[in-house]
C-alpha cells in the first residue's frame, strides 16, 4: 500500500500523491501542509486555461477564499465564486437549482470546471451540480474538513438530501483533481476534526489491522498536525481509492466502507440532523461501535476486540454510546424504520457490514431485522 | 447495416431487436407493432421481481396506461404510477424534484426500476430522474411518439430545461430495457409523426445515403405504418446505436447527429419554445435546411444536394425555410447569441455539422461565427 503513495518535494513542501486508479477516469489527490497557496498552479496543469465556478460555503469563504482566488489569479485561471450558506441544509433541490444556474450564468463550457472548496457538504453538492450541468463538467475539489479530505473527496458519490432521507438524489461523478491541505485542518473545530477522525479509524476497523495499531500510538500527533496527520490523510485516502477502484459504482466491495453508517445514518437520522446533537462523524463512531457489538452478539469477536475499539474511539473524545447523545432518542421501531428506507437495503433483507476482528469487516446482506431489532432496544435502553 | 437488426416472431408479432452496445450497460430496443401488450413479459424477462415507478403525461396516460398497467400486472409486477402535465415546461427542476421524491415515497430499492411512458419530455424527465435517486436506479423507456422511438430512447441523454437553454442539466444513463410500439405511433397527431420523422431523414443524411434514398421511395408507407415503419425506425435506432456505441459521452463522432440541431435549437429557443410555432422536429427540418445551406455557401456540396433535400422535406410536410414559422422572429443577433451559449460550443469556436454531400456530414469546429451571422441575416430577410 505505500509503495503507491509517493512523497515528493514540490516548491520546497512534503506533498504525498494517491492515485485513484479508474482507468479513463483515473485522478490524482494531492495531500500535503500548505497546497492552497499553490493551488492554482495545480489545476492549470490539468486543465490549462478552464475558466472555473468556485463553490464555498460562508465559514469557509471567510477563511480561505482569498487565498485560494490570488493562487488562482497567480496561475492566470478566470474564476467566479458561489457561496451557500454553512450546514447541511444545503444540501437540498432549491441550492442545487440556484448552482446550476449559477454555473451556467458564469457561462462555462464543457471544458471548464466546478471547484468545491469545503466540506462534506459543499462537495457533495457542487460535485452533484458539476456531474448534472451540461451532463457533466469536470470537477475539482479542494476539501477543508478532515472528514472531507478521507472521506467525501474519494470515490465520486455526490448528492443531496431528500425528505426521505440524507444522500438519497445524487450521481456518481469523479473529480479530476483533489487538492488536501493538510494544514487547513489547524482552522477546524476540535469536535470537527474528531468527527473526520472516526473515519480514519473506519479505514484501520474494516481492512487494515497494522493501520488502526499505527493509530492508536500515533493518533496525538496526527491530532497535533505533524507529518503523521499528512500520513494519516494518505492511507486513509489510499485505504478508499483501493476499495473504490475495484468498485466503482458501489455493487459489492465497496459497501465495506459502509462500516458503522447504517446504524450511524440512522442515527442522524433521528436527531433530524440536529448538528448541535450529532455530526457525522459522530453517528459513524457510535455506529461503528455498535457494529462490533453486534458482531461480539452473533459470536464474530470477542470482548476483547470490542474492548480495543472502545478505547480508541473514547481516547480521542468521540462518543461511542447512543446515550452519549444529548437529549431524548426515538424507540428501536423507529430506527429500524429509518434503517429499513436507507438506501444500504437490497430487496426487503437488511445489509450491514460486521467484522470478525480488527481490520476484518465483511458485508452480510441476509441479516434478520428482529435481531437488529431486539439488538438495539437493549442498546436504547442500557 | 442490417445484419445486426434481427426480424424475430414472437406471440405471433414480427418484432425487431436493435442492441445497443455498450459493453456492461448494453440493451436491446424492441420494435414491433403491439409490443405494449407484452410489455409486462418483456420487463420481467430482463428485471424479475422488480418493482416499478411508471412516468407518464396526462395524455399519454389517458390513451395507454390502462394496457401498460394490465400488461404489468399480468406479468406479476408491482407498479406505481406517477403522472405528469403534458408538454416542455415539465422538463423543469419543480417536477425532477417532485417525480424523486414520488419514487423514493414508493420505497424503491436499487433493484427495482423507473420506467418512461411517453415522449421525449417524459422520457427525459424520468430518466434524469431514474440516474439521480440513489445515485441511478434502473431505467426503462416505452417511448410512444416517433421522436422518442428514433431519437430520445436511444443513447442514454437524459435531461431538463433551464432559464439558460433545453437540456443544460442532466445525465448519461442508459435504459435496461427499450420498448417501442409502433402500433402506439397511430395515435399520434400528424404534426407530431412529422416531426419525429424529420429524424428519420436525418439518419439517412448524416451518414447513409442508401436510407434517405429508401426513404424517398417508402416514406408514405412509413406514414401509413406498414412494415416500412417498423424498419424505418429500426434503421434509425441501429444508426443512432452505432454512433452511440462508438462515443457514448458524446466527445466526438456522436456530435454529428446534431446535424440541423444548432440552428433548430436557437431557433425553438427564438420562440419561446412555444409549441403552436415550431416543435423539434420541425426546428431540425429547418434547422437540416439551414446545414445544407450554408454547406452550400462554403462550397461544400452544390445546388442539386441542396434541392433533393428540400424536395423531401416538404414532400412530407416539414417546414423548410425560417419564413415557416408563424410570427415575428428576433434578428440574427440573437439567433447568434443563442447559439454561443448553446453547449455545442467549445472555448469560443463554434461547432457545426456540415455536409459533403446526402449522408456525408461531418464535424467542424472552427467556423467563423461572422459567416453564420451574415448567412442568418440573409436567410431571415430571403
Amino acid at each position: 500500500m505505500v509503495d503507491t503513495v509517493v512523497a515528493k518535494a514540490l516548491l520546497g513542501r512534503d506533498e504525498k500523491i494517491v492515485r485513484v486508479d479508474l482507468g479513463a477516469r483515473s485522478y490524482d489527490i494531492k495531500i500535503g501542509r500548505g497546497l492552497l497557496e499553490g493551488a492554482g498552479a495545480e489545476i492549470a496543469a490539468v486543465m490549462p486555461g478552464a475558466r472555473l465556478a468556485v463553490v464555498a460555503d460562508e465559514t469557509v469563504a471567510g477563511l480561505h477564499l482569498k487565498a485560494f482566488s490570488q493562487s488562482l489569479k497567480a496561475a492566470g485561471l478566470e474564476h467566479t465564486a458561489i457561496t451557500v450558506p454553512a450546514g447541511e441544509s444545503t444540501k437540498c433541490f432549491r441550492e442545487f437549482e440556484r448552482l446550476c444556474d449559477e454555473v451556467l450564468a458564469a457561462r462555462l463550457e464543457r471544458g471548464d470546471a466546478v471547484v468545491a472548496l469545503g466540506g462534506g457538504v459543499v462537495g457533495d453538492l457542487t460535485g452533484f451540480v458539476a456531474s448534472a450541468v451540461r451532463r457533466g463538467m469536470a470537477f475539482i475539489q479542494v476539501p477543508t474538513t478532515l472528514l472531507a479530505q478521507v472521506d467525501s473527496s474519494v470515490g465520486g458519490k455526490t448528492g443531496i438530501n431528500s425528505r426521505h432521507g440524507k444522500n438519497l438524489i445524487g450521481a456518481f461523478h469523479q473529480p479530476a483533481l483533489v487538492l488536501a491541505d493538510t494544514a487547513i485542518l489547524d482552522t477546524l473545530p476540535l469536535r470537527d476534526f474528531r468527527a473526520g477522525y472516526a473515519e480514519v479509524a473506519k479505514y484501520g476497523l474494516l481492512g487494515d489491522a497494522d493501520f488502526f495499531a499505527w493509530l492508536e500510538t500515533n493518533w496525538q500527533a496526527v491530532f497535533a498536525g505533524g507529518a503523521e496527520r499528512d500520513e494519516a490523510v494518505a492511507r486513509s485516502c489510499q485505504a478508499k481509492a483501493d476499495v473504490v477502484a475495484a468498485d466503482e459504482l458501489e455493487s459489492g466491495r465497496r459497501a465495506l466502507l459502509n462500516l458503522g453508517h447504517t446504524f450511524g445514518h440512522a442515527l442522524e437520522s433521528a436527531v433530524a440532523y440536529e448538528t448541535e446533537r450529532l455530526v457525522h462523524g459522530e453517528g459513524v463512531s457510535i455506529g461503528m461501535m455498535l457494529a462490533h457489538e453486534f458482531s461480539q452478539r452473533l459470536g464474530l469477536i470477542g470482548e476483547d476486540t470490542v474492548e480495543r475499539v472502545h478505547k480508541h474511539l473514547s481516547d480521542v473524545g468521540l462518543p461511542v454510546r447512543v446515550q452519549d447523545i444529548p437529549g431524548q432518542l426515538p424507540p428501536a421501531e423507529t430506527l429500524m424504520d429509518i434503517i429499513a428506507q436507507d438506501k444500504k437495503v437490497s430487496r426487503g433483507a437488511l445489509t450491514f457490514i460486521l467484522t470478525r476482528g480488527i481490520g476484518e469487516a465483511f458485508v452480510e446482506k441476509g441479516v434478520d431485522p428482529a435481531l437488529v431489532s431486539d439488538f438495539l432496544k437493549e442498546k436504547l435502553e442500557a
